[in-house]
């Protein structure tokens, strides 16, 4: 805790009071970082217990969920779906104009629309969240919290979604965090995914996974990163000159791994469903390319209509 | 260049004199880095005319390949596979006893392991080298080059290695180094088609990859790398403590992505593969495990069957 959060504690009267909805593992951890930083903090939860280690470091437990709302001008949810959003704040639907809703519960780009449109409804400013970190990384401002929706409500709460992780507004249209999330999601299981294969792959000769995983963490964040910042431009215009690496070297190169893992045992469907995806941009002319040109088989047949 | 590479350029007579096999892409900036860090610089190539930048820079081009085994203690080769690498040496292989060969050109493990006998039988040094970047990034320090095989060569030459980026060595096994390399590569070509996916994504919702792309490092770089860390030892200890985020809650989340991807007419095959292996694991007991649990199902039935 730094001097400047210690300061905070002792002059609460400056934090905007905030209400948190939801005390499972994320909840308590995002109640816990608004008390840290000096915010009036009010909670609630579906089972009450949960609130104990927060009422414990000063927050205000509230008796029904109508009386949370009412507490705070900002109520931040972190419930396991938007079911679960639906059934807590549905029967208290009445007493929500006014407030600003940060809903920071996961969902698809579709059901973020969704209530966003339902928040619009009830005349209730609405932000739609998304954490890209667990809940011991809350609160470390190197750790991204991606928003979209109102950007009254984003500016207004800026300095205390801050407090939380470091928080990057993506726009107006509701959607666009969990668009960004599941995509992020998607690159994280890839990965975590292609780490396990290699780990298994070297594990099989011996290697234990904490002497490979920092070279393979050296290799994506300094090598793999720096393509990815090569090739980004590359997907936007469209072009993709492979003089650093081509499809095809990369097809023969992907047989040897493949080789290597099947030799030991590995299970081999992710590589093999690279190579056909490989394959399948170098059947489209892309072969010289780089490997930024396999976006365009991912794309589909739908790649020219841009939506919105 | 700093003042260190400045004064070598006056000293070569102190550097080891080296000789570079393979002038494409790769050997060329291998070639030319060695130059800029003052090695007598030996090169021969199977089309000369691409010795000929070298060469501007101070490079000796040797007539015969038997000239340029014969002009530097140190061979680097660095051709297109095994194959190239046997049409060049076989016929001079009676010139070879006494000199130390790093082997610079990819291929699998057992090729390596192949090459060391080879060069066994001929009196050669021998180590395997992988490496980690591509032809801009030779010279970078933040760049690994992975060796394996003889320690004696390793350690005679490591001042010349790392002048080509930060030498490691992975013992004596020469397989050890390609193995890494395939490993490595396995894990790139997961997280490019992950971001390639995540990009078709957003970018179906008008995101641009130059927009989307620097919060993906981010991600991969803080958040990602940082899951690894924690993971990697539960992969050591085979137990794997599902508290941040489990198997099950996995599955379920990645629905999300795979419907947000077919509304966008983005290709599924990989989220749908990523699904398929973590109901694997959930089927095998892990759903309420963290998704390190997975190498579970990845290492097959030969998962006990350490090698070496
Ligand atoms: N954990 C992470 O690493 C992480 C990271 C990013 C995003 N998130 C997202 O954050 C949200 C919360 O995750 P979590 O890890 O805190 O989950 P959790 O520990 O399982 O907590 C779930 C919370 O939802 C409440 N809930 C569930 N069903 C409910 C219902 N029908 N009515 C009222 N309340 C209900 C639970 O109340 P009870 O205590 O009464 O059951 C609890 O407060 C999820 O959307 C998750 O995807 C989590
Ligand atoms: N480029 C990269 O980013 C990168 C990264 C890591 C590792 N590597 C590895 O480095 C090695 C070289 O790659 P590169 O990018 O330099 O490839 P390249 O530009 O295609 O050069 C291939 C080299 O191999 C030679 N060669 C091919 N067949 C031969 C034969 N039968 N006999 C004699 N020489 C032959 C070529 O000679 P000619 O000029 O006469 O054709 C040329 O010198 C490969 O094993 C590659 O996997 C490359």
């Amino acid at each position: 805790m730094n001097s400047e959060t210690a300061e905070n504690k002792t002059d609460k009267t400056t934090k905007t009071p905030v209400t948190v909805i939801g005390l499972g593992n994320m909840g308590s951890a995002l109640a816990a970082t608004l008390l840290e930083n000096g915010h009036p903090t009010t909670v609630w939860n579906r089972s009450a217990a949960k609130a104990k280690p927060l009422v414990d470091r000063g927050a205000r437990l509230a008796a029904t969920s109508e009386e949370a709302v009412a507490a705070s001008p900002l109520i931040i949810t972190c419930v396991l779906d938007l079911d679960a959003l639906h059934a807590v704040m549905d029967p208290i639907a009445g007493s929500l104009a006014g407030k600003d809703l940060v809903n920071l519960t996961s969902g698809s780009p579709e059901q973020a629309d969704e209530a966003a449109a339902w928040a619009g409804s009830l005349g209730l400013g609405h932000l739609d969240g998304a954490i890209m970190t667990t809940p011991p990384g809350v609160g470390n401002p190197e750790m991204m919290f991606l928003y979209s929706g109102s950007a009254q409500v984003f500016e207004a709460h800026r300095p205390t979604l801050a407090a939380l992780g470091d928080p990057l507004y993506l726009g107006q249209e509701p959607g666009r965090a969990a668009l960004y999330d599941v995509a992020l999601l998607g690159l994280m299981w890839s990965t975590f995914t292609g780490w396990l294969h290699g780990t298994a792959l070297v594990g099989a000769d011996a290697t234990k996974a904490t002497d490979f995983t920092p070279v393979a963490i050296r290799w994506m964040t300094h090598a793999v990163a720096g393509f990815l910042d090569t090739y980004a431009p590359q997907v936007d215009a469209g072009r993709y000159p492979g003089d650093d690496a081509t499809v095809d070297v990369q097809i023969a190169t992907i047989g040897h791994l493949i080789h290597a893992a099947a030799d030991r045992g590995v299970d081999n469907a992710l590589p093999e469903l690279l190579k056909a995806t490989m394959e399948r941009a170098s059947a489209a002319g892309h072969g010289s390319d780089s490997y930024a040109s396999v976006i365009e088989v991912l794309r589909g047949e739908r790649r020219d209509t841009l939506r919105v």
